[in-house]
């Protein structure tokens, strides 16, 4: 997306790849809102410690950074031998895929570049391949993305008063967003709407990323606390629910996303309010059957137990703790919501009630 | 409640009066659990302040300030004549009103003592009757409180996780707490359980002061962020919710309470999880038909968009901004829950379907 850095507008993706350095470079989210900085990582350890800590997160950027790290990796490797080439890569492929396990982009997303690399005979070509696959996949993001803009905005009238969680904003992908796609379609198209960003604790990607997205293009917007959306819906202050989704169960239509989200689909279903779930094709697991079965990440105490902002006099955001300091914490990072309170699933091929995401599957890139 | 303070367990309340210095003396809550110190205010503006600050904040605590306030200002008037001392309690009584208008304990807390004073005859009679019905008003807040133990414990079994929202423990009344009462009490009656305290954003006052208070009770416990019950519920962690209320329609059995409660009542209802409600009586509206007419305070914005919390190096709690800068918020200090989502009022008279408070209007101090 367009935004505005040192006073000068120009367009920027949150993942790209160096191939002159063979780094992956991120737009480090911690320091957002407070500090725009793109850092780069010089190896693919680095690309899974930034995924690990969240230098980048949500679904489809660290699906294109995972992708990137693979291919990353694969030309860091010195020789010929196919069969060390093989343990190096799957090495690299566990290193990424254990950052953050709840999500399946990256899986699906390094799944897609080795097997593009199947059809090369030597180490070079496979390497080759890897990049190719992994800028395919990034590429491939971004349509998807804006597919989601085209079918979403009819959900937006003028006037509409939408909530949101987490970011699922263009932070959350290489551009555009999978939530805010429908946000960002809807205003080219000349409606006026507001968006209610839940602030999202612990770590508060409402609050920084999405309410800095929804400020540097323009759309009016109020952050919310957690707690408030309750009280709003039931004002009949909110008219649509829109968030991402980090794994999508293509069999069932359970969606894992930020922690928060199954609580504020529950409230949406008690208050009638349409909740809709924006995502790209890779965020579709076709494996699992059961939610239930979603590994889901306990994150460190310490976000719980404290917040990151800016203090005056001090650049970037400082830590502070909040809790009783002696005190602990329990800190799961997602949690999944049932299809009976989806309304429906916006992906790149169209809208799709949750349960008919499978008898769909073909249209929705199921490979089998 | 008995506290360790520079290495000594002694007994406190969150808030006495000073004769001698005609002071309302409070536990300065702004700094906890950072730092423990004791505030006096000098005369009722100034204990207006505090409660509209939250220096100190709770249903029964800024009852209790709100009727030593309208004492220390009855104490402070100079003069004979019972028609200007009359003007002058009106002016102050509006005052303390207004400093949180969503709570009904200080106008009931303030009521008794203006009752009260009527039986004086000269302005000296009436000083001395407002300060005995200030102290009244206090004691029976700590009897109410002690009494919820007493019917609340027997919902506690041993191994039992509880929810709470927010702080209704012994710092948000004279001592002892509503919410907190039946766990003090199943406590000293040997049972062990776990709590889990929600943060309860914007303020925070479940992982600085709930969490804070437990700790020194020595209750097992942890923090949770406001969008972790929901997932804990559908896991099956959480086996029963036990919050307190800034006001309760004893009409309709509806509660109002800090923001993010109505959720809490939304998800306990879907997992059929017990919701509880404790309250002394003096929280109890008797007067309102309709929980959409209780008064919403809209606290400051910058209350959502940043957090207290302690920098090292920096003594007390330090405030961050953690929203983009650019942003605005909406923030609404409290919520309304129906009385369908209600299992039970706990209250110093014994427990009751929140449908059944008017019938009972006479064991609960109903007044006509």
């Amino acid at each position: 997306m367009n935004i505005s850095v040192q006073g000068r507008s120009r367009p920027y993706r949150t993942v790209t790849f160096d191939s002159a350095a063979n780094s992956v470079l991120l737009i480090e989210q911690r320091l957002l809102p407070h500090q725009f900085e793109i850092v780069a990582m010089p190896d693919y350890r680095a690309t899974a410690r930034a995924i690990q800590q969240m230098v980048v997160r949500g679904a489809g950027a660290i699906g294109a950074t995972a992708a990137y790290g693979l291919a990353q990796g694969a030309l860091a490797f010195r020789g010929t031998s196919l069969e060390k080439f093989a343990a190096s890569l799957e090495k690299i492929y566990q290193t990424l895929k254990s950052a953050r396990p709840t999500a399946v982009d990256p899986v699906n997303a390094m799944d897609a570049v080795r097997r593009a690399m199947d059809a090369g005979t030597t180490v070079a070509e496979k390497q080759a391949l890897a990049l190719a696959a992994a800028e395919e996949f990034a590429n491939d993001d971004v349509r998807h993305c804006a597919a989601i803009g085209v079918h979403g905005e009819k959900l937006i009238r003028s006037g509409a008063r939408i909530l949101t969680h987490c970011n699922a904003g263009w932070l959350a992908f290489v551009d555009i967003g999978s939530a805010t796609a429908p946000l960002y379609a809807a205003q080219k198209a000349g409606r006026k709407f507001h968006v209610f960003c839940d602030e999202t604790r612990p770590r508060c990607q409402g609050a920084t990323l999405t309410a800095w997205e929804l400020a540097e293009q323009k759309i009016p917007h109020q952050v919310i606390s957690d707690n408030a959306a309750g009280h709003l819906m039931q004002r009949g202050e909110i008219d649509l629910v829109i968030v991402g989704s980090d794994r999508t169960l293509g069999r069932t239509g359970e969606v894992a996303n930020k922690i928060g989200t199954y609580t504020k689909a529950v409230l949406a279903h008690r208050h009638r309010i349409p909740f809709y779930v924006a995502i790209p094709l890779s965020t579709i697991d076709w494996n699992l059957r059961r939610g239930a079965d979603i590994p889901i990440e306990e994150r460190d105490p310490s976000e719980v137990l404290g917040a990151w902002g800016s203090v005056s006099g001090v650049a970037g955001a400082s830590y502070v703790r909040v809790a009783n300091p002696s005190s602990g914490a329990r800190n799961p990072g997602f949690d999944v919501t049932p299809a009976e309170l989806i309304t429906g699933i916006i992906t790149p091929a169209g809208i799709f009630p949750p349960g008919e995401l499978w008898k769909n599957r073909k249209r929705l890139g199921h490979k089998s």
